[in-house]
């Protein structure tokens, strides 16, 4: 049975509006409105527990899972790729254990800690951003997760040529994806695969044509998710009224052999 | 750069209608409508090359990514969980290198193959199904993807208990899950997460109400995935006009702990 | 040009997030965040006109379409059928000018009027509800749009025999519609279509099961609708990230001859 | 009872995937593989009757509605506008008996008759088209649907001055709707909508920056429908496992006053 340590990320769930990511440490509150959780009380306390508030209302403390972090908390996240996204994206690439990965841009880091957890130990994730401030951030994360061993973040622009040994999977979050297809390309293990992510229709258009255009991709295609959530209660199932309706599309391309 | 070899699987990509994962073998041919592929002609040529068909067409050979397994071909496939579905279920799961997971009924193993691909030599999926036929089947796929080092299959009806040790995460497809729920708790490390994929709103329910009253799990959500998959062409991006109206429903819960 | 006349039900449209419908009178006055609107001004401008408000906003002044009713203002309403639900609805019916036709429950009469609105002077809608209040909120909806001519609303429970002529269409949006179909059935010409609106899978099911047992009726489909907006920008064209997941379900069956 | 008479369409129902429209003639006779229907046997039948095929398979004999003229049969009709599109356009339209309305491209006139059954015999529809093949198709239709007293059909393109009373909605269906814009500006009504139909996103674009840019509309939307159908048995209820994934994207304006 696992016990929550201080300095252990945790995920407390009071119900479903009020879930919390914090990370325990001795004297922390966390206050909500439906009373405050004392960090104290949690502490030993094995992980999957129900404790009760301030107010007396029953809540479950657990460890946390990738989608927790995407929470406010304990991670400073800005803009995110969702976890239904996320999933399909990883999922496509192929990686796993021992897995060398590219990524740009790293932004605060929520697609790096997914990768960085499917990679483990033995593979490699080379993060690359223009923007030092938001390397920071993603390397205070990345600390915070115990991924300190695989991720490796540097400031660099991709549409230039890349430094880095050839890699299984790139997952590029760029506005302007089609200006780094040949960069990257060029680090791609051949028949190694590329996702893409952009918000607009048109980011669909530019980056798949200028994937043709290369001639280095094949097997190219684009893609949306929708995510439904359901409403459970005896004799009347029903989605939840309100939903996502638009986070971003996925493109995903092989790498063909350079030479041809 | 990587080298088709002798009894690798390869995927061969003609074009959006003709795509093709099957073994080399010395000899082998792969009949097509745009002209035959003779495997001799793929063995010891690098992955991502463009050959040619008999006809003349040309056609890629890439590395199968997990994906690539559903296809007809190499693996012996039945009922299947969809990539998309399948990809969200193991992002949720938490599960990565290392990991203990249970599974439940395997079928002909495609979600078998994908969680193992994640957990890693130093992680162990024990899969279970009541047909012997199905577990056969699952075990030569399991054997042709180089997984039996983690994996292991056993012929056992999950709704009663199960023998194994304390597990990170189960996956459930069964007909009736709600009757599997207190076995498969049992199992569970405390703050685990519960994956349970079925096809209709009325098991939705039934699942979904029986872990409420279980007391056994909290946190308990379902979910739908809808793909959708865009045509591009230059001034003319549109979805593609026929598309999978319907999977599966996925529930997800976490384990609370037992003496409460 | 038509000119908005004291009394005239106007549409004002700010920008997206400011519109409204109100009723135009001597002296009144449209509060809102960008300014007061003042009815007087308004009083006899053509529909069309381009207004200021009183901090200087430029706001349009339309003459209302059938769907502007559903916002608050001139109509009191409660719950409604979205407009995506009754365009469909009222489509599959076949309605036209001079139908007669059934509907119940009434509720505030949002559905009644787009009725009214498609089958003209010449038809005749016979709106039925169990509560004596939503009916006189909809006698006040139905006479300020001006269809008393065709609109004739009474106290009634479906569920048991209907006095009425034999009607070209019937809509039915109660809790249990199962349980009025045999009611319905005995006033809907032979041939004639019943449109069944519920919010879940559950009395989908009911419905749908016991309209094929009652064999007075065929051809049985259920369907649901999901609208997504898309917002426009050079170079940007992308779904809204807030969409409505889930309003309700439409069943649709054909009456068939009652002897048999 | 209505009597179904020679000359009458009729709508032939005998399972799921056999649905037929079919214009009644003595001697005439409707094969299926399920056996052949014999006209002399409907003729005289009320409609809602049920009869048998030669092979003794029962079948339905129904009055038509809006959305059977799209199967193939009584109308020859090549692309269309969906039933669900086309209802969401007329509804939101605002248009009902009496209405005067413009329409282009009419092709072979699906939506042509769906509007002209709502507008009755008080109202007109102007239909344009710029290829006489078509229109000669159209006005077929139109005639065997009964519409020939209210539609008027033209060979114009809209996109140059258009010759027609002040009208109370236009539905364009064009591959470049962008240019018909100020042409059909002029005929429509201040304050009366325009409804545009389009398969992509990228006419979606420029239809959408085109209607801003005119300052001849205001209240621009864009928006998709998608449309699942359900499977409904006993205990097992899910969507239908395939979809139509895509058809087009309805676009709505409303006219503002000319001189601004």
């Amino acid at each position: 049975m696992e016990i929550a340590r201080e300095g252990d990320p945790v995920y407390i769930y009071i119900d479903e509006k009020r879930r919390f990511v914090t990370r325990l440490r001795r004297g922390g509150v966390l206050g909500t409105d439906k009373g405050f959780v004392y960090h104290d009380e949690l502490i030993g306390k094995p992980y999957g527990s129900l404790i009760k508030t301030s107010s007396g209302c029953p809540a479950y403390i657990f460890k946390p899972l990738r989608q927790d972090y995407y929470s406010r908390g304990i991670l400073r996240v800005t803009q995110v790729i969702y976890p239904k996204d996320a999933a399909f994206m990883i999922y496509l690439s192929g990686i796993g254990p021992g897995s060398r990965v590219g990524e740009a841009g790293v932004g605060t880091g929520t697609l790096t800690l997914a990768i960085a957890s499917i990679i483990g130990s033995e593979g490699k994730l080379y993060g690359f951003d223009i923007s030092e401030k938001a390397l920071e951030c993603a390397r205070v994360n990345v600390e915070k997760a115990g991924f300190s061993d695989r991720v490796i973040l540097k400031k660099h622009d991709v549409r230039e040529e890349i430094d880095v040994e050839p890699l299984d999977a790139f997952f590029l979050d760029i506005p302007d994806p089609w200006n780094a297809i040949i960069s990257v390309s060029k680090v791609l293990k051949s028949s190694a695969p590329l996702l893409v992510y952009v918000p607009t229709t048109n980011q669909v258009e530019k980056t798949v044509l200028a994937l043709r255009e290369s001639k280095a991709f094949a097997d190219i295609h684009a893609y949306e998710l929708l995510l439904r959530e359901y409403q459970v209660e005896k004799d009347a199932v029903r989605p939840v009224t309100r939903m996502i309706g638009h986070t971003g599309y996925i493109i995903f391309a092989r790498r063909v052999l350079a030479t041809q």
